[in-house]
């Protein structure tokens, strides 16, 4: 989204030697964290399986769950029935659900700018709007006629293809030349912004699994997941919010921007692992690593070079159809051999968008010709499918209202705090820091997505799902007015 | 898809009085023959409804036709449960037939244009070879790998979402200036090139509707559907063919490409006509003959000033995102007005297309932003789902074949001989009236759209459907080497 080549590094930064001695000694420690907290964690009791324990109706059973989350609105009143519904019907309905989705998506997004939001916040708000929690409550026959449960599959399809191609986009985007130039700091504190709000979420499980943990979950996967989705920065959206800013080009707009991709990078690959771990067992989980690992060898040491030379003819002239098409073929087949890796389809077309060069012709082509058709069309469609299986409503007790303030208070200050402690360390003033930090606590849309494969792998309830999509949203809404607090002075 | 303005009109034209007496003779004849045809066609038995007679398995009988067209392939051997299938698992199954339907295309496609065939022939082929026709008949376990019965609904939406927009896109190409300049001999041609077709499909529709058309349906449906889909011009595929043959600045080309947009205009409103009476009994068929007339009265009337205007100060800057969405929102919601209308909702988007005027900016923008995702993505879903609908075993006697080949001949014979009479009739001479014959028999793309809306509402079989496909092929194929052999001489 944004150029920001040719900005000079910081000078004043610690020599690498001391860095990656800290950084060694970071990384050990917080796995032998985890493991401690593992250790606690394993003695709890989980949900249990049988259904004879008073479960109250607020928080789903799992294997109910497993069954219906298909249906995703998954309400009593639907009044259609599931099936043999004639197709010229089936399109009416998605033709009303898309009307409805893309304006709502257009209203409140233009709200959203015109109080100094990104517009992405708004359209996050549309989705969940129109969902369960808002629409769902005061007009529930108006939501069942928009999102009758029998378009939820085809609606789903959409909303993942969407992502997929988002993610092809954000790999386009991903600029490894910067992540290679300032290497060593920018890793540093990317990690240390990492490993920050993963500890303390793994923490945050030890409180967690007893109450919100769906039944049949091992502490482990519980507690992976919930770090992976306490660290995740929102590159996209943090881009934008520094363009809104005019911070793009400044130092600090660099540095945030840097870390955010090297976020993204560590994230989805820590993420890849937890999908790994939660789907298979033991031995199940180091052959999805090998082969991921296999995966990734092959897309950077053999794919990247091959695609390379295949693109270089290409250059400064219209990207023909054919070489399109091909190009989408090579996405959807990269989605496609990460989901039977047993990772998810996103990474792979994540993967294949990292291995264009992100100044290249072809992704220069491909950001223009999908950009419309993914912002405008199929990520507002993500956004209502997500805000279809976003009940607020299950927030029932003040307890949970409690949590969900616990769960916005630790991600912060495990983003907040790791990035600025890692960012004094390595150099930077205290107000650069705290900008910093603030930037990347976005978690925008990006957490949105690993919510939703957890809500799929069935590692997280409904109920916390529901939170996290409040966290999501409260610390993205948080990061432009208290950003501007922190640089007016300097102003 | 081409410029043609500037041509001059040809001055040898007899005058208009003469033209419209003979033309309003010929409407009116038209429709009397029509008459006398449905007079004896309402005497003739039509299949049974009980299933008590002897129906060979080949033929299928509609009731169960209508339950199972929903899943599309419809065949026994599917190993894969109808529902409940986790979402992430139908998420694979969508990428791995996408890849499939993609790369299919794309290589029937390209060995289509090395025999100098259009590239939309080979994409259909594709898609008959992926379905029952090739793939299903040698290898039904590939078949049902790829397109598990589970997928058809999610594929049929995405089938039906791309003709939606493809629909808009040729109205957007339709040059309506270009109908009124020329008004008197183009819509004299077209209007022949329509009535030579439709009268002998109706005709034919005499001698089918006891064996081939389903059960339930009246002839009058029967023959009005027939006929149409005998009358069909396929307007891109034929803009195609002109801009390779170089043929498309030259005066047969104009003259060619307005009749087919003349012929585009009065086909889907005969569609639409017939659409409504087959829905609906008498009382519902003029509410909807009302209604449409209303809409389409709204839309040219209030809707394109009103659309004019909103986009005058968008003229020569980059189309906004918003306005984008806004226009996609508008298309959407026409489809899916026309489609409560009771006409179909790629009605709707066509209408909307029409109103935009197709030398505007918004006209070229969205032909930019929309062409690559119809044309690579969406459309050869649609020809993979018309494949898996294609049955060309259900062909299994020879009887049936002769019957193909006598509707190939009649297809040819009405819409080149009409096209021939009505040319030679306003002056043009034997040569290039042959040649605008030929060139109007190209069915291409829009007669498999009117199939399979007709294969929808149930008015014709199964394997009347195959041999129409057939039809569509062979005359759409048959259209560049004749044209060569005719005008070979010229050169």
């Amino acid at each position: 989204m944004n150029d920001f080549r040719g900005v000079s590094a910081s000078e004043k930064l610690p020599n690498a030697g001391q860095l990656a001695v800290v950084y060694a000694l970071l990384l050990v420690a917080a796995v032998l964290i985890f493991f401690v907290i593992r250790y606690f964690g394993e003695n709890l009791p989980a949900q249990p399986l049988a259904t004879n324990a008073p479960v109250t109706e607020s928080r789903e059973i799992p294997e109910s769950h497993l069954l219906s989350r298909n249906q995703g609105i998954d309400t009593p009143r639907s009044p259609s029935p599931p099936r043999s519904i004639p197709q010229s019907h089936l399109l009416s309905q998605v033709l009303i659900a898309l009307v409805t989705i893309i304006s709502a998506a257009r209203i409140f997004g233009f709200l959203c700018q015109r109080v100094g939001q990104p517009r992405v916040i708004g359209e996050v708000i549309a989705g969940i709007a129109l969902g369960p929690s808002l629409l769902g409550q005061f007009a529930p026959d108006a939501m069942v006629f928009v999102f009758p449960s029998t378009i939820t599959p085809v609606l789903g399809i959409l909303a993942q293809l969407g992502v997929i191609l988002y993610m092809f986009l954000v790999g386009l985007e991903l600029n490894s030349g910067l992540l290679h130039s300032r290497a060593q700091a920018t890793v540093a504190i990317s990690h240390a912004s990492i490993i920050g709000p993963f500890l303390l979420g793994a923490v945050l499980a030890l409180s967690a699994y007893s109450t919100y943990a769906p039944a049949g979950v091992t502490f482990t996967s519980f507690a992976l997941f919930l770090g992976v989705a306490m660290s995740i920065t929102a590159f996209p959206v943090l881009a934008r919010i520094l363009t809104d800013l005019r911070l793009d080009k400044t130092e600090l707009g660099v540095m945030a921007l840097s870390c955010a991709a090297a976020d993204d990078v560590t994230a989805w690959c820590l993420l890849a692992f937890v999908v790994g771990v939660t789907q298979a067992d033991l031995y199940g989980a180091v052959i999805t690593i090998i082969l991921s690992v296999c995966y990734i060898s092959v897309m950077f040491g053999l794919a990247r070079p091959v695609m390379i030379r295949l693109l270089a003819p290409l250059k400064n002239t219209e990207l023909s159809v054919n070489a399109t098409a091909w190009v989408l073929v090579a996405v959807l087949a990269s989605a496609v051999i990460t989901e039977f890796i047993g990772i998810h389809a996103i990474f792979g077309a994540f993967l294949l968008g990292a291995i264009i060069p992100h100044d290249s012709h072809v992704a220069r082509s491909f950001r223009k010709k999908l950009e419309d058709v993914v912002s405008i069309l199929l990520l507002p469609v993500f956004f209502a499918y997500t805000g279809t299986r976003t009940q607020i409503g299950l927030l029932s007790e003040s307890s949970d209202w409690w949590f969900c303030s616990l769960i916005i208070l630790v991600a912060t200050v495990g983003k907040f705090g790791g990035t600025l402690i890692a960012s004094r360390f390595t150099g930077l003033d205290w107000r650069t820091s705290a900008s910093l930090g603030i930037l990347m606590n976005t978690r925008g849309l990006m957490e949105l997505i690993v919510l939703n494969i957890g809500l799929d792998l069935g590692v997280i309830s409904p109920t916390l799902f529901a939170m996290m999509v409040l966290m999501a949203l409260v610390t993205t809404i948080a990061t432009t007015p208290v950003l501007r607090l922190i640089i007016r002075p300097e102003a």
